[in-house]
């Protein structure tokens, strides 16, 4: 992960999961939609995209050719949204609007994970700089999440898989977890054979494990301590991750 | 469920869950999404749409009035045709498409998960009228799928919410189940507070029973008798059943 | 015409023509067009849609995925409005709109007819929700406005043709009249030979008659009562009805 | 009416009817519509549009920038499709599609009539061109039509409203006729009180009137001569006129 | 030039060189792009289309049937805007903006150019009727500005290429000027072979003496006399003509 | 520049100009546009964009936000492949396209110029990967082309303005060159005060100097030696670079 990639933004990170490479912005911008006008609150929302050479197979149009968002994407980045959602006491932040934009350089399996977890520690320092720079006064950030696929290939359990294996798998779930260790989102998918109850669990625990070495990874990233923990009390239990 | 609802369909239904009522097509196309051309194979998708006046709170305004494919619309018709490919051998199919169409006449809660159930019966109408009518030799059809949602309200899992407790519950999840009681799809995401793994289990059992139960009305629908078990065995397990 | 068929619209109904189902929905709206911000006037108007399986010959393509309205449902939703305007007091509506939705299930000739029908009942049963509920003090329709179809088929004056030999008329001629028994619309269109003024005549008094029996079970739809007169007297004729 | 006004449609024809001025030119291309497509017809259609700053009142946004075309234009645009392709017998155009475009330099009430008249000169000119250049044997045309617009402004019918009269007239309605005195299509609209019978007859009346010197004005431009009776007999009344 | 070619434009001009004829209008607005909002600042943007029977070799499809603006269009319509903003100072125009609207009705070579000189009539008429009526008190009016197309065809350096020859020329080149001889625009573009200094040189002299003929025609048929020499002093010099 | 810096393209470099980082990449698809079916001829295309926190001053929407190709893009993407494609002698390409991606990570200025050196090395890498595979027999390289902006700023010619200074730069001018000297493109623009002769003779010449240097770092970076000359003789000269 190469954080401040680039200097425009408010937050960047360039994710380098093999040859996944994912450029994940955070921007700030001092407005909310319109569900949220008066309300006080304020909104994470993604956009997610692929260069049109970032797969192998070929060229791939753009949406704007088309003039229509790739369905693909739209499933994506509202997972991204969600996922980053839960993350942010959303009362916190004012009416603000952070967008995280995740585009895709180069992709080889496990994008979507890729961008969640990049996506973080892009949020994570827009959120640091407007507390320094006195925009926010309390931090909003509840906790971190991350995000990490699992599969069974050839009948076994396996995690990360690049493109190769990922596109032969018998099943594909994408995790997202909170740093401590409860989920945050969960989307498995049988792609040629459904899946028993004692195959989710060993994919689970898969997940679990490799998302605990990604979090150290993410808090070296964004300034490396590991975040204290913020006690998931009263206030925020009550408070709403619910997004549109 | 109210089968053959409409007469120029090749399948349909209308479901009724509660003030959930959705519409279910099938339609026989002989022709082939481009990617699959000179394959053999066929394919089947999935289209979900509102009404306009389908929920309260409001009027929605069309797709086509903002000539964008809603994002949540979206998403919805991507895990129904997904979850409906699970239950055909498309390579038995020829080269077909049968499109679903799940239109909501009225929403209260659980459109997708009915959207899943109502368009299994659907394509199972339509497969049957090819078998019949001799454009297939062999059925296609390895499996039923249906779908239930399930989610933690107020601390306490539970089945099937309705729209009002459905939007303050804590926990929101769609399973999509085999009739042999394996997994096909599993959407769960926290609306609220990230869930554990205890509450994940206390959920899929609540589904798992629920599913059997809506299996027993689907089969009815569908002419009353139990589907007899295909034989899972070799042949199937080789069949691939991704899509895009 | 199953009255109140869904229960978050204003005003709705099922109208089943023989095989042609339409549901037909009102919503109200505070708001008005922007061409009317500030008259104090309001405003109806009418949307059209066919499910991608209502006709037979093969599914049609939803507007959303050619990212165009189609230009027949754009013509027929500006006849549904033009002629439901013609039976409101637009300056008693306030600052509102009413929007009607005619979305066809099912088609067998006769669609835009029965949506005229059917949007009238919807469009009164959502005049005297407002009545009931005191948002309006004074009713503002008109009149009743009820559409039928003629044509020439096989050189014979014929009255609501379905689908089969709607397709080998000679002409086809939408009436849109109101119950006092003048014209509101008239739209009549050679298919393969232009007609002569007796053949117009021919099909104007089979439109009225059949018009006559349709005031009679539309005013039974919406309450069992004949409209009482409303002297269309010195106040409405100054009043406009013209659209946009 | 200035003919072949640009040079490199196959007919062209300015028409300017008082401030209303009306570009129709018709291109000729050998190709046909998917639907026709191995049929042996051809096929007529018209596409209509205001330039910008045609009318009073402010400019208009072109269609492109709101990306939709415009729901009058395509009402029109299919009402002078249908006349002109009731002038033409389509079997004997062989697989080739002409089409009308009606382009509105300036307006002042009437351009619809203004361009069905126009764009007949227009599909005559291309016709005549493609019968001396040996492209067609036989002369496709059945008939001439003509448009024109009546209507009742303060109680009395009028013919050809200019836009101030218009705008203010109680019933608005359009004639399509052929030269034979028979009708091709009839839009007539209640602006601000329905109309009777009589008022009715009165118009039509009228513009049958005004369309016998019209007829005798077109003929002028397309060459000077009335057009020969060509006898609408058994060939014909068998063919088929209708349209998409 | 024919001025005041249409009645509803601020400003009108139909442009006939040879076989391109283009209609510029003029349109003043009350309103400001939102970037201008506040700026007290005005607005002057260009928009070009071609009818679609405008060029030889085929009709050519409307921008709206393919739902994209056409990209020689977008490339043409900045290029007009910015040659015409740099003939005003947007600081005395108050917050108004100013439509440039140029449709070809016929093309035969040249088009932008026609459009640019027959855009800076068109605004200089509207300029002109706002000052007489009070809108404007001072003459926003910097400055005239031109176009003329020059080329190498066949190796010689040659003047307003017809399309036969432009279309077979080594080099194609546009000069914007102001009436003092100075360039606003200059875009050349090598179509066969690069070109050498020498040849620019050439070019541009041709493209002077060309446009001061240009200049004395504009000058005749915005009123007959050159325009006064405005100072083009220290105010002007300070005061931006960038645009967007 | 970073040569090869992602996988699957057929070329691909990233470009770093002070903060101007664009990511160039070169697709080879055995396809070609419809107008050049059956011609023999290959063609070269590019497309242009940014990403959405590539620019300070907050974040762009992405086009298909807006359903529009913005229009700076599709003006500078034109100017991109006009200028590539004068590098190419499309007659020996075969029938392919190569299309040219140039999107922008982050900008500060000369992203235009940037886009068309980098493009000419992935097109270059793209092409010499074809001749190595066998896909081509002849390079059909006729030049090397790159380019630079120049500008004028307090009255002073400058090279290669950065975002800071270029926004207050009196004239800004982008000058395409061939590697023999000669222009390919040229697009001079007086943002604030026209420009005279002299100042474009200022400009050419720090242009072409300017030029010489980046021609030795894009030789180096597609391998280190310089293009060998390659007579622009009787057959090239013959060729047509023109594109659509």
């Amino acid at each position: 992960m190469v954080r401040d990639y680039t200097k425009h933004a408010d937050g960047s990170v360039l994710v380098k999961w093999g040859d996944t490479w994912v450029l994940c912005t955070a921007c700030v911008e001092e407005k909310t939609p319109p569900f949220l006008k008066g309300s006080g609150r304020g909104w994470v929302t993604a956009e997610y995209a692929m260069l049109p050479s970032a797969t192998g197979g070929g060229r791939r149009e753009r949406d704007i050719k088309k003039l229509k968002l790739d369905a693909r994407s739209a499933e994506i980045q509202r997972l991204i949204g969600r996922s980053l959602r839960a993350a942010v006491d959303l009362s916190l932040l004012g009416e603000r609007q952070i967008t995280i934009d995740c585009d895709v350089l180069q992709a080889d399996g496990g994008t979507r994970c890729a961008s969640i977890t990049g996506g973080m520690v892009a949020l994570e320092t827009a959120v640091r700089k407007m507390l320094s720079d006195g925009r926010l006064a309390v931090d909003p950030l509840l906790r971190r999440v991350a995000a990490v696929s699992v599969g069974i290939c050839d009948g076994v359990p396996a995690l990360d898989l690049d493109y190769a294996r990922d596109s032969r798998a018998e099943v594909d779930m994408n995790v997202v977890m909170a740093d401590d260790g409860r989920f945050v989102e969960l989307q498995g998918c049988a792609e040629r054979e459904p899946f028993s109850g004692a195959q989710l669990a060993a994919m689970l625990t898969l997940a679990k494990n490799g998302l605990r070495r990604i979090f150290r990874i993410a808090a070296a990233a964004t300034g490396g301590e590991a975040r204290r923990p913020r006690r998931p009390g009263a206030a925020s239990r009550k408070r709403s991750l619910r997004g549109g």
